[in-house]
This record gives C-alpha cells, structure tokens and sequence, in this order.
C-alpha cells in the first residue's frame, strides 16, 4: 500500500469532527482502531504482529528472536484535539520504508521491526511515554497500574478492556535483548526546520522536561454574599502562578505551559472549593529547568499565604537531558548528505530507550511550526524524503 | 409529616457522595426526584399540584382562579456541589407552613400556594431564575429554548424529555394574575445575621448582578517546541483577568468572582486554543457595577494586545437592583416584631417576579455564613421559627 493510501486510511480514525483535531487516547474506541489498522498493515506485508506485555505493538520482518534487531516506529495517540502527524508520521513511514526497501530487493542481514508505543503523550494517563517507560522499566507497575484517566478508570481497568494483561507490565528484558538499534521518524514541532530549507534532519537531544500537578486549595462559598475579606479563593493564587510560570520561563529562557487546568464545583456564582492545574516546564539544562520550578513554587506559597489558600505541587512526571547515541548520530547524519542536527524540547519515546539501548530521531519539516494542534502540517512531499531517508538508514543499519 | 421529616426526606436525593454537595439541575433524574418529592408532599396535604407552561410547580390549597392568591415557596435545584438549604429549605417551610396553619384551625379568605420555581441557579442553562424570568416574560422564549448544557442538550429538549411542551413556554399572563403576593423564605447566605441574634429577617433589596461570559482565543501549539515570542496563549490573558476582577471589585466595594472556567484543548503540554470562563459580578448600585465591567474589559482588552489573544465579552445574564414592596415589608417586620431588615448580593425568584407583583423575603439565619458549598448550613431550632414565622405571614396576608 502507497504511502498516501495509508495516509488516507488512518487520517478519519479519531478526528474530532468540531475541531478538526484528533483524540486517540489510549485504550479508547478510536486508539483501538488505531491498533487495528496498524496489526492490518503488519499482517498484509507478511511481517508478525505481537502486543508485548506494556500494550506496545511491533511487527517482525525476520524472527526478532536472532537479537540485534533494527527497530523504528512511534507512536498512534494523540494528545486532545492534536495533530495528524505527531506520532502516526513516524508509523507510516515505518511501513513506507519496509516497502521501498523490498521494492528495492534488499533482504536485511538482521531482523527488522516496526513499533509503535502505547500512550506516548500521556493524554489518558499523565504520563508521556507511558509505554517505553514501562519497557525499560522507568516506571513502577505497580504506580502505572494505578493511574487513572479522568474518569476514574484505571490503567489496569483499561487494559484489562483491551484483553491486556495488566499483572504482566514492567522492564522487558527478553524484548530489549532483541532490539539493537531504535530510529524514530517524527515531524518536527517546532520552527527549527523552516529557514534551514531541510526537509530532514537529525536529532542531537533531547531537553530535560517535566509536568508538575499544582493543587490549590480553598473555601467554596456563594460569589454573591461572601464579602471579599472573608475569600479564600483559589482561583486567585492559580491565576497569578500562570503568570508568574510565564515570566519566570523567559527570564531563564526557558518553557512553561499551563495547557490544563480544573475547577471545582465549576459554578458560576459560587468561590471555587479547589483549582488543578498542571505545568509543563522545558529547559536546555537540568539546573535551569529546576531553578524556574523552585522560583516558582516560592511564588506560588508567597501569594497562597496572601490569599489564604493551600498549595501542594507533585511532580508527576520528569526526564532527564537525553543525548541520543552520537556515533549513531554522526552515522545517519554522513549517511543522509549534510542534513541539519537539531536538539528538541519535546519528549519521544527513543529518548526514553535511550537508557537501554543506542537510539536515534529523523525529523520532517514542519513548515508552519503547529502542532499538538489541527493545524499541525507537514507537506507530502517532504513525507516521502523522510520515509526515503528512514529506509536508507534502516538498508545501513540491517546490512 | 413533620419539617424534619420531610428534611430527612429529600436529605439523600441529588447527594453527591464524594464532596457531601448537591448536584440538583434542573430535568436531571436528581432534579425529577424532587419535583416527585414536591408532588407527593402536595398531595399528601390534599393540595391541587400543577406544572406551569415554564416547568414550574405550584400546589394550592384552595381554588386558585379566585384570584389574589397568596403564594410561597423557593426552588428545589442546586448548584454543583451546593449545600442542603438553598431553595429547598423555603419549600420545606412553605409545606411546613401550611401544616402549621391548618393544625391551628385557620380558614384561609384567599387561596394559598406553594411554588417551586424551576432552574433558579442557573447550574445547567446558564441563566439564574430562568423559571420565574420565562414566567414574568424576563427572557425570550425562542433564546431560552436554544439555551444548551455543557453536553450541547437545550432546555427544549430537556423539557420534552421531562414531559413538558417548550413551544408553551414565556410569560403566563393567565398565572399571573392568579397571585396577589409572593413570600419567600430562604436560608441567609452571608454573614449578616450572625452578630445580629436574629434567626428570622426581612429582606430589602437585591444588589444589581449579573454574568458575563469572557472568551479568550489565542492558538493552540507544542509546549515543548514553540518559543516563548512565537505563543498567542489565551490562559495568560485569562489569568490578568482573574486578579483584575478581584482588584477592580476590592476597590470599587463590589464582588466579581471567577468560578466556572474551560480550558481547550485542556492537554497538558499544549498551549491552549481557548478559554472560556465567567466572571459573576455584583455591586450595590447599578453605576458601581457597570464601572467595574467596563475597567475589566478595558484591562482585559490591553492584556489581550499584548498576548496577541482576541477577547469576546458576553453578558449572559443582567438583574437591575430590586427593591422589594415598601409596603409589605413593612407589613411583614412590623408583624414578626423587631426583626432586622437585610440587603444581600444574592439573586432570588421574588426579585424576578418582583416586576409583576408585590414580594417579599425572609431569610432563615446562617451561622458560618457558608453557602454554594457542601458545609451551608442552619441550625434545625432557626429553621423551625422561620417556618412559624411564615406561617404568622400568610396567615395574615391570607385572612
């Protein structure tokens, strides 16, 4: 199947008519789909399909069991309203690159596998790369089974929906004794790519990152007869953390986002009882990104004192600055002519398997910077390049 | 039955267990529970129970196309998560009331009735006092039958799945003209009466208020990748508003509170697309409340400049001040001896209906001054003398 014919296939899977974006969360009716279009793929080029015990999917040219194998892939969910190519590009193109690598006769000296990892953005569950950190063990099951998604349903719950086995998640040391080598093909989210008139580039690193829940406590009350001196408003001490998260991320040049907040009860005429909100903070460096968190949490005391409010901040989740392999690097890059190197603040599955094995990233341009939105745009052409490029390494790589 | 009867009754219905609040809205199964429960109370006692054309009830005692009927009541739904009192206690009461006047032999000279006015926190549609404004003809059929939840369901529908007809909904002159007087009794929801040792007081006034929606639109993008000056976020301009709102208020001697806010995509690391939020604001006089909207809008407007966010300013409900009848209040303090008379900040159906015919208030006293909240509350002993005291009111307004 052509690239864009598989393009086509997948892109109504999960779109959210309203908006155009997609939400393809994990274990959902429309990831399921997802799932399945994926084990279809697999299943009509003769490869074999199998969920490994994280929910992960991989699909086997040659018997991944000869070990070393040359693995690429991503990831099929989206966070909500999200775009078509954050994280399915890197799929397709897996499959694009076993294609043209057969239509070009190669027969690979090692196994080849395409994967795409499970709750990548963290959209049900809160925490990005859920499934690479299950694999290499980044997490604990036992944690992992605990979260629950927004309605109150359990990882294990929903894995046990999906006919997984939860009991059995955790590091899967007999699957990463077979992988050699993982490359990931991901548009690029940013503007890195725009004026440097490169379609592909490489990956260099990965910023350090995290999400900090922030709780804020106060009294619900009625907004009409409670007089201002007697508040304790939460909504207060939230509004004036967003802000300062803001100020304090461009002074250190660094990130931080608030793309998520709660309200409780959410009335219109009454105080609220408790606001949640979660902050997404980026940095080039570890000292860096924990200098902004630690200004902003004194910021955040020294208004709820003001304001009477209670405040607690868990750091839900963090990854460290990843580098990924540099003789891996320095390889892709002499094999694909002069293409730019590029470092990231977004977070990736193979930044992740980095701590297990030696790990790689191809990006596509992006010629508008969009994404983690519908807007999010990459140009077929540019689709193809990188799908060529991806087989390239993989026909070097396999040899 | 006896009041605490009839309390213990209608204790569990719409509990929500997790918080101890109420989650009453209208043509919910919660909401239809009580409507039954309202029912069953009428018939008990022999009172005729009908639904007005608005979803409203209305038990009498007595033949109400006679006409100077002498009605009271209050409301049955709830805020999310509201506490036990509001609305309910001066249904109980009202039932309680006749109850009280019947043991003590009184024939009333006019028909009296017991209302329930329907939606009157405005938690689902949007709009408080919605039955008593649809009633008096406050509020446009055609817009209150488009009215939506947050599940997109519109009151219309709502209605039909209710039983109700919305093609009849508007203002009911035939009612109307059936009602010489309305008296409601409803918990206080400040602070007003606790140094006063006043378990009963007259109501005055309401203060103008009102709810304006703020839409705040900025583009949603990767919180990890797009640069801080690349960023058109909407939760900064939000957050400005949040604590302009709070200091324009404190300044002018009004109320404003956020307490309702949407966030989309709502993802943790997406810069959001939208925010919608509602500021519910209330002064004691007309001028001072319009002063403060136009600074708000004003600073939001010159926060939105510089954020790059576009700013849309709704104003989905609007109550004048309301002076309750000279007349009757007077009537009713001198008849309670020398009980305090009280303004307050919150909106009440006598206030719409204030427009059409005399009312009246009285308000039960609140001993923490909680409301909207899981822990409102009123002392069983304050509860019983407002319910006397109703009776002694509509046993002189009926005589």
């Amino acid at each position: 199947m052509l690239f864009e014919e598989m393009w086509r296939e997948l892109a109504p899977v999960g779109r959210f008519d309203a908006t155009g974006g997609y939400r393809r969360y994990s274990y959902t009716p429309a990831e399921l789909e997802c799932r399945a279009w994926f084990t279809a793929q697999a299943t009509s080029r003769g490869l074999t399909v199998e969920a490994d015990a994280n929910g992960n999917l991989w699909a086997w040219w040659g018997d991944p069991d000869e070990g070393n194998a040359v693995v690429t892939g991503s990831h099929l969910d989206s966070v909500p309203d999200g775009g078509a190519f954050d994280g399915p590009l890197g799929v397709v193109s897996a499959f694009a690159a076993v294609d043209l690598l057969r239509a070009s006769g190669f027969t690979p000296a090692k196994p080849i596998g395409v994967a795409a990892f499970v709750e990548e953005e963290g959209a049900r569950f809160g925490i990005a790369c859920l499934g690479s950190r299950l694999l290499t063990g980044a997490i604990d099951p036992a944690k992992a089974r605990a979260l629950t998604d927004e309605h109150g349903v359990s990882l294990a719950d929903a894995m046990a929906g999906a006919g997984l086995d939860p009991a059995a998640i955790g590091r899967d040391q007999r699957l990463l004794d077979r992988v050699g080598v993982y490359v990931e093909l991901h548009i690029e989210q940013g503007r890195a790519q725009i004026d440097l008139d490169a379609p592909v580039a490489v990956g260099s690193a990965i910023w350090p990152h995290g999400r900090w829940r922030f709780d804020f406590e106060g009294e619900a009350n009625h907004a009409g007869t409670t007089r201002i001196e007697d508040r304790v408003d939460p909504m207060l001490t939230y509004a004036n953390t967003v802000l300062a998260a803001r100020k304090k991320a461009r002074v250190a040049g660094a990130l931080a986002t608030v793309g998520k907040v709660h309200c409780e009860p959410n009335g219109t005429n009454a105080i609220p009882s408790r606001v949640r909100a979660w902050i997404d903070a980026r940095a080039s460096t570890e000292d860096t990104l924990g200098a902004v968190l630690a200004d902003l949490e004194k910021a955040t005391h020294e208004r709820a004192d003001r304001d009477g409010t209670r405040v607690t901040v868990t750091r839900e989740s963090y990854s460290a600055e990843v580098a990924f392999d540099a003789a891996l690097r320095d390889n892709l890059g002499a094999l694909l002519g002069d293409v730019p190197v590029l470092a990231t603040g977004a977070g990736h599955d193979a930044g992740v398997l980095a701590s297990s094995l030696p790990t790689a990233m191809l990006f596509v341009r992006n010629p508008t910077g969009v994404s983690h939105a519908p807007g999010e745009f990459a140009e077929m052409t540019d689709c193809l390049v990188g799908a060529e490029a991806l087989a390239t390494v993989l026909r070097k790589l396999a040899a």
